[in-house]
């Protein structure tokens, strides 16, 4: 994570800054994403990219884009070292960033873990709000050994990486128009809108709000991790034109 | 983490739970304390309490107290598995605990990463506050790679854990000794306590309360994940009586 050099930043302060240099337009396909950014042994590669494509293909991830940073190449101020590699994954707060610039107020609340049974999700276990953490809950949350992607993708149960938003239910109708967009756009993440001033997935919500759940960009991380691979991730890290990303059918 | 079966819990509330039920008596050096718990592998016991030994003859711990629980040998409701050991230290609620109990009203507020340079406190790097997150703001930061424990103690400079908790000014006679008992009972690891009104280690403090910073009783458990050693730690697991506990160097 940057810091700043002499004062601690919450979470919610960086997220504010990320939301605002997000420039994606979902219609044109076109502006920058936020990446969350692992770096991994470069042998361990083609088991990642498959772990990846996996955990894609059974919907837990925001998009099916990723980027791959070569050894020695570099992005925003890290620079990929000898015999790493580097990837990639859309960072759910890109979506709070296009909702911020269709004119939506949008407050990204917490990040957690999602239970889910037999494909359903069914409540927060473990959450963190981004208003009180210097530290990103998704990395901090995939490190604890809490999160079980891998078994949910062999079983349709499990815990998941998820975050949490509210936003005004006056502005219900552009928040479906723009999820709308989104979706069109590959951005299949959204777990769970939830109805005007109701809990979603156990967590209150503000009065005359409604609550939308996001799939963390994490969890294909999070599985490799889980099975063992070296992996060190920083979730939202740096924001990169949706350009330079690619399918991960076309990476596979 | 014991967690309740059908909502989160925050780890404030959790606290207050602890708090009320820790019985210790600096004076009397009985009653019971609140541990921090982890379990090992049994043939890494003597390295281990070697690291323990060191760090806390280093000051950065909150008593020189430690629990050794066999293979096989139950606490609460954990049995040590096979080939396994686990090993306990005061967690610094503990403290708390004992301050609410001589009627010092106590919030506990934050775990976080202490930068200390030659030796000096500097200010905090990374926090979380307990009343929004669910999972142990030390028991997370200590997986995160960011505390530099065994640097702090090989140069007099690095990252060590600690949490600060407020109370009100008018409580501080009353705080200053129940403090001077705890130091007396070995509680050593009191880091800072801040003047009224004044910031602490750069965290704001509420209007007419004092600040305390304590080391947080994880710092042993810290160094051996530095140190690549396995080890699953639980903060703030449960309570034992203070009598069960064997000062480090009648095990080392």
């Amino acid at each position: 994570m940057q810091k700043n050099g002499y004062r601690i930043q919450f979470t919610s302060s960086r997220i504010r800054d990320l939301m605002y240099r997000t420039t994606f337009n979902p219609k044109k396909m076109d502006g920058d994403i936020i990446l969350n950014l692992s770096v991994i042994e470069k042998k361990d590669l083609d088991d990642v990219l498959g772990i990846f494509k996996m955990v894609i293909s059974s919907g837990l991830s925001v998009t099916p884009y990723v980027k791959v940073i070569s050894e020695g190449e570099s992005i925003g101020n890290l620079t990929v070292g000898n015999g790493k590699v580097g990837v990639g994954t859309v960072c759910s707060i890109t979506i709070d960033g296009v909702l911020l610039k269709a004119g939506i107020p949008v407050h990204p609340k917490l990040g957690g873990v999602v239970q889910i049974r037999n494909g359903i999700p069914v409540r927060f276990t473990d959450v963190l709000t981004y208003v009180s953490t210097t530290v990103d809950p998704l990395e901090v949350l995939m490190s604890q050994g809490i999160t079980s992607v891998s078994e949910m993708l062999r079983t349709g149960s499990g815990k998941v990486l998820a975050n949490l938003r509210e936003s005004p239910m006056v502005a219900r109708d552009a928040i479906e128009s723009t999820l709308s967009d989104l979706l069109d756009a590959g951005f299949s993440g959204i777990l769970e809108v939830g109805e005007p001033n109701t809990r979603v997935l156990d967590i209150p919500i503000e009065r005359d709000h409604l609550g939308i759940v996001v799939i963390g960009g994490t969890n294909p991380m999070a599985v490799v991790q889980e099975y063992g691979i070296p992996i060190d991730t920083s979730a939202m890290s740096r924001l990169i034109p949706f350009r330079e990303m690619s399918r991960i059918e076309d990476l596979v």
